[in-house]
């Protein structure tokens, strides 16, 4: 959306950058998904490296193929209920790449008509990090 | 600022809720401090629970007051230093309310003509997480 005044340009510079401050100081690996699509819209470098290839590669891809035996309708639908059930239990699923077995923790929120679904994923038999949920 | 344009609104509101998701997903301690004030501009949960309040206490408290021992503008200045220098070592202070001995990491970036900084904090005294630098 392109934008005729200086001032909206600015307030959405802010927090465009704002936002991708917070994706390159941020450890958790983190995906944002299009719902519709069930295309990756953007991912941290902690995300690409547990999908086992880099953040470049991911962007735009289908977020279904990055894991072994799933299809993309049943998976993005699959997210879409975990996320709104509110379980603090997880998807599991098994990364094609690295083979790491990965447990997606999604979340779904309405912005301007559409909704936006975020992602923490986290490989499960990494000892070293507790999934505590927040709130 | 004030937007008169829909379109803006709308690509202003969906860099703010992507924004906000993100600060609620995240697991790493994360603060935004403005460099003219010296205050909290946002920080999500985890940040707060390692300062020892809550997230609503601190949102616009100055940033300096939260340790021990340090002065608004030397202590602002240091961070900013620290960002610029870009060396992987953090600033190491001790938290008034927690306690805690804690490590800030700040970066920043310049947006709609003002820095923004970010800080990832973290307990240095925490054996479960490596601070593992990004880029």
């Amino acid at each position: 959306a392109q934008m005729s005044l200086e001032q909206g340009y600015e307030a959405r510079r802010e927090f465009d950058v704002r936002y991708r401050l917070l994706m390159r100081m941020t450890l958790d690996p983190i995906l944002f998904v299009s719902v519709g699509r069930g295309r990756i819209k953007d991912l941290n470098d902690p995300a690409a490296a547990l999908l086992g290839t880099d953040r470049e590669s991911l962007i735009g891809a289908p977020f279904a193929e990055q894991f072994r035996d799933r299809r993309q309708e049943e998976f993005i639908e699959g997210l879409v209920n975990a996320a709104l059930s509110e379980t603090s239990s997880g998807v599991e699923v098994s990364a094609r790449r690295s083979r790491k077995k990965i447990d997606i923790v999604p979340r779904i929120l309405r912005a301007a008509g559409e909704r936006i679904p975020i992602c923490r994923i986290r490989a499960t038999d990494d000892p070293e990090r507790q999934l505590d949920e927040l709130g």
